[in-house]
């Protein structure tokens, strides 16, 4: 194997994910489709690497200290939405339902990965909500045991600040069957029940 | 989204396999990993870019004209194997089965895709057997519709040739069980069993 392609593949092969056969097969694609993916997707690496950063606000990426969201006036500041991941962040926006303000805590609480509450920026909500007013902070980390207990922690960490927290709820999915679904998440959506009629 | 960062994702994706949200998550592991990641990935494409061909004999990918495995002298010239893609000549390295030399079609046969024998080099490993003194082709296309209909076909067109002509074996994998094998395979290995005492 010629030594370049090897470390292309090397370093394939450390996105999450992938393993060496992908990383080759994405090798072997690149070099079919020079001019129209290769050297653009190199210059694309090259260039985010250069010019994104982590916003000082939220947590989100942008080509400015303060990003697009953060700086959008016409958002509705007062409200607060804390999620585990940019990429959550995204989805939260890809959905359209949200035009408040973001945290992200870039993870959740994990003792076997040693992030605690200072690594999630916890103390920065907390202050976030003291300076700026918040009416509702709204917790949209995962339903896994992190991501529940994280929210947990982060509920009882914002009882002394008299604000309204509020969950986003768990139940069957849009489209979901029944039959497909776990005992918990069905037991969540029975209990969560609304009225109907 | 970050144009830039909107740009990254858009080729991300445009490697096989990979849809939007892999794009993202790839996107965000990067930025996570600039100096250990990012900027090598993007250098590795580059380099690799500028510096990798396809050789002229069997078509490989090298950094040379004549890729390392043409150029090797240890290498039995007189054998030559077939394969679809760059990707299977690989398998073939690793298999470490094989020591002879290689012709890489560039895919198989397909009157939908518009591949004809000119585009799989079919001229040129005739050529190659009537210069290089070859004493087995060994066909190793994949056992697909397609793949079949390419290995009958090269057969065709070396039957004038007077050369012998082997299909690597179609059967049931090792470490696979037949309950989850199909028909066609069952059928295959019953069809080529072999004398065992």
């Amino acid at each position: 194997m010629p030594s370049k392609l090897d470390t292309l593949i090397y370093f394939l092969s450390k996105l999450p994910g992938v393993g060496n056969k992908t990383a080759k097969r994405y090798a072997i694609h690149m070099l079919q489709h020079r001019e129209n993916l290769m050297l653009p997707l190199s210059e694309a690496i090259e260039e985010t690497s250069r010019f994104t950063y982590e916003c000082v606000e939220c947590g989100n990426y942008d080509e400015e200290e303060v990003c697009y969201i953060c700086k959008d006036q016409n958002r509705d500041s007062s409200l607060l939405c804390v999620v585990e991941t940019i990429a959550d962040l995204w989805s939260m926006e890809a959905s359209k339902v949200f035009n408040g303000k973001y945290h992200v805590l870039g993870g959740t609480l994990s003792a076997v990965s040693g992030r605690d509450p200072v690594k999630l920026n916890v103390p920065k909500v907390l202050s976030k909500i003291k300076t700026h007013n918040i009416r509702e902070v709204i917790i949209a980390t995962s339903t896994t045991i992190d991501g529940q207990t994280t929210a947990y922690y982060i509920t009882e960490q914002l009882k002394p600040l008299n604000v309204p927290v509020t969950r986003i709820a768990s139940g069957i999915p849009i489209g979901g069957e029944l039959n497909y679904l776990d005992e918990g998440t069905i037991a969540a959506a029975f209990n969560s029940r609304k009225t109907f009629l």
